[in-house]
């Protein structure tokens, strides 16, 4: 192992090196000013890549080469030195504040190995695919994580038309080539299985006419709908298209097995087991974590922990200088109720033992906002404030005369941290995250003097920056035939073509440069004029 | 080894079986009436590429998909019916009329193979590289004959940037790493070279610039000079382009040996031998035969040819109903002299062992078709006529006087085939030759009662058709920054910008569909707007 001959440009700047190139790590890169810091990014994959659109990827209804940026022509674009290595990070060390690193590149072994040494370092690794370590899987199945895996899909679909088109096989062998199995009915997969319609519908069975009625699609999803995380007018949406476009649906079927000719299924409800033959299954369940973080977060004590925590100001938990964000960790917020004993002694500001409304509400901004939880129960309860909380559990006197004691304080909040929850493993919450953290770094010296986070309510003083508060734009779920479901803010529906349109103009806008934005509308144009290609390259 | 269940749709149609899809096999396609034949295309790629844009999809100058058709698509729009079945063609059992097929697709094996029966065959299955047997080359090397090889080495080329970027790497590592060689100065490597250049003083510099000075690009040709089979101003031109942008050049160099580290050369003219270390290394010296080809080769007694054979009117030699076309065979053009006395006998009407101009003249358009190598003779010498040829063999006398025997009709023709000359590999002829053997099979049935051909010397009537004839339409050989030189027919040679757009407007019309014409020259609109990228995709 080699220690890399690391260039001092500036020994003022402190070092930051980011992991990973993918939404969070990019957001970070494309937001940090470049010149406060001498930023080292490592990443396996020179290129950030436009994930949500890996789906269209893996039927060509847009190129691979369209999704992605160079992750060189984003950094270059910035202001102060930034350097890029193409290489994976196989162990974080955080007692010695370095990472040692693993080049892909076919070179001598002795030089593949190098470490980094670090500041601050920022994990944005992402996940994983999980595969509940069903067996058979790995051998088997096609994942939709990279955009490797989309190019892979596209070229397997068409190997699966022409070995259907060939003299060798009975009708039955046709008929099991021609079945697609997708696992999984979250986004991602519902949005493949809808592309594979269009696919099929659209332009393959006018390039293979013998072979197209035997085509079969199934989507299977262990839960009791598809696409569960949204709106369930959404959900039913789905469901009665993917009916009426001849998917089968099949929910409540859990996947136990896969081997190279069969997948097999047991029925939740009637334990009913059975095996079915497929020509080509794409796996879609959902995310796990990398080993790298699974060996971090055992030297940072958190073995305990599926997934790398972080606190609310996307610091890893137990680990100074460490920040990771995106699908690699989740943000472990605070409970109200662990603090609540130093949140009553510091609004208790006379030390009389008990707190007086007018005492709270010199803390109330501060208690939101360092525990969200509050405002999100107080919503759901539909309540205006918080002290009406307070009132709430006294019973109905006149506001300025409430005083509580700790008991009845502990009393009137018991519930309020039952409304955590944890964010979505979205594109969004990771771009928002490293949006977040980099405006922190940018601002490291000012808050260091004036914070501008809530008070401390353990501890003396207020914290540096606002807690990181993710803000929900809305999510698409595409359905095919030029129709798309959106579900926006305030729980506000939307189906049809004109949604479509509206994904057509989000996606467009939201593409990380010009030039992928002209090659992404460029490929939908074309895609409506020539349809996609049956090449199989 | 299954027999394919093969459909007789019409019992009357004859079966024309057509292996490989690229240039020939493609135009042959395209021009064949498929209303008149059971067509069944086998190939393992199940698109056209329009190979001549390879270089370009080497640095993303155009993309992959941009050059290639699917040929289904292609034959889809013929009307009448007509198979394509993606296997490759692993035997030809001429005395059996079958192929032997053995498809890549991942099924059980018993099922991989599967025999076609045909009626006629059209060998089109081009050609392979050519290593000479030098060790290390296949382990080592690039080529660049495939969309995958282009694919390969654009990946490969990034690669090498990434890797020198790396901070593991010694100084002399990366200007190892960052040394391209190509071996082989014919159009192809010529212009990947060309290609090379560009890629890296336009767009890589901006993208890598801390080893931008390290990149090497050295052109190994084992003749005396660059693209030698144009003329001589633009093999000058060229090596002095190369010469100032710094590309080496280094003729009369025979690459012996390659292994992981270096490539080993002999100078031819001093005997001098040296090791190159290098980072990537693509050849490209010329065409091979295949496997099958050489097999097939064996069973028909071409034994002692290193190609296989047709006549002139693309029949395979010794083998009936089998043709061949574009860069699997080459014309085996008749000597005159091996038919000399047949001549002399059909040309002498009145059987008085001697031969008038008068006599002659009556046959002279069916030698000269039958025997293009007369032609050619005439035209090098500057003469008029044949007439003039043997009016020269018997002094300065009256034309109508003259009257060879035969030996000084002999004399006079002796020197006609030294004139002969194959034909090149290039996509313009196997282009041309598919289209004349499609022509030939539109109307097989006309020809049959109504030859067209020339006068059959040895035998009795014509010939069905015309033999096949090349029109030499020039030949492009793009130099890089947006120059190109062509040599158009009658030796005119033009060279620079305005060539440059030449060759666009020629490869934008010759695309095989308007779906490519329009991804192609969107390419090349988007490498101007936004250069090329350099993602490792």
């Amino acid at each position: 192992m080699t220690n890399a001959d690391q260039p001092q440009i500036d020994s003022k700047k402190k070092r930051v090196v980011v992991l990973g190139t993918g939404w969070a790590g990019t957001s970070f890169l494309k937001n940090l000013d470049t010149t406060l810091y001498d930023v080292n990014i490592i990443s396996p994959r020179n290129y950030f890549a436009f994930t949500p659109l890996l789906p269209s990827v893996t039927c060509g209804t847009v190129e691979a080469r369209s999704v992605v940026e160079p992750i060189r022509n984003i950094i270059g674009k910035r202001k102060g030195d930034s350097t890029f290595w193409e290489a994976k990070c196989v162990k974080i060390d955080a007692k010695g504040k370095k990472v040692h690193c693993l080049s892909d590149q076919d070179v001598n072994s002795e030089l593949k190995e190098f470490t980094v040494d670090y500041d601050y370092l920022v994990i944005a690794l992402g996940a994983q695919v999980n595969t509940f370590n069903t067996p058979g899987v790995v051998e088997n199945c096609h994942f939709l994580k990279e955009v490797e895996d989309a190019q892979k899909i596209r070229r397997s679909v068409i190997d699966c038309f022409e070995r259907a088109s060939l003299p060798t096989l009975s009708e039955d062998g046709k008929v099991k080539t021609l079945h697609f199995v997708i696992v999984g009915g979250g986004p991602t997969g519902v949005e493949f299985v809808a592309q594979l319609h269009d696919f099929v519908s659209e332009d393959l069975v006018k390039v293979y006419p013998d072979v197209k009625d035997l085509v079969k699609i199934t989507l299977l999803e262990a839960g009791d709908h598809i696409l569960n995380m949204f709106d369930k007018r959404i959900t039913a949406f789905a469901e009665e298209k993917f009916h009426r476009d001849g998917i089968e649906v099949k929910t409540g079927s859990m996947v136990f097995e896969v081997n190279d000719e069969a997948i097999s299924i047991k029925d939740r409800s009637s334990g009913a087991v059975s095996s079915i033959p497929y020509g080509m299954i794409v796996w879609s369940t959902g995310i796990g974590t990398r080993p790298v973080i699974m060996d971090f977060m055992h030297q940072i004590s958190q073995t305990n922990r599926r997934v790398l925590a972080t606190d609310e100001w996307l610091r890893v938990d137990g680990c100074d200088d460490v920040y990771a964000i995106g699908d690699c960790a989740t943000i472990n917020q605070r409970k109200v109720m662990e603090d609540i004993m130093e949140i009553f002694n510091k609004a208790d500001a006379d030390k009389s033992g008990t707190l007086t409304v007018k005492e709270f509400q010199d803390v109330i901004d501060d208690v939101c906002e360092r525990y969200p939880q509050v405002e999100l129960y107080l919503k759901n309860k539909r309540l205006k404030s918080i002290v009406d909380l307070l009132k709430d559990s006294k019973g109905n006197r006149e506001r300025e005369s409430i005083e509580l004691d700790i008991e009845e304080f502990k009393n009137s909040l018991s519930e309020v941290d039952s409304q955590m929850k944890s964010l979505p493993a979205t594109a969004q919450v990771a771009a928002q995250q490293g949006l977040y953290l980099a405006r922190c770094f940018n601002r490291m010296k000012e808050a260091e003097e004036n914070p501008e986070g809530p008070l401390r309510f353990r501890g003396t003083g207020r914290h540096r920056f606002h807690p990181f508060r993710y803000k929900h734009l809305g999510q698409f779920a595409p359905l095919g035939g030029e129709q798309t479901a959106a579900q926006l803010p305030g729980d506000w529906v939307s189906i049809g073509h004109s949604t479509q349109w509206l994904w057509y103009s989000v996606y467009a806008s939201k593409q990380v440069s010009w030039r992928t934005r002209v090659l992404v509308i460029s490929d939908w144009i074309r895609r409506f004029v020539f349809g996609r290609d049956s090449s199989r390259i």
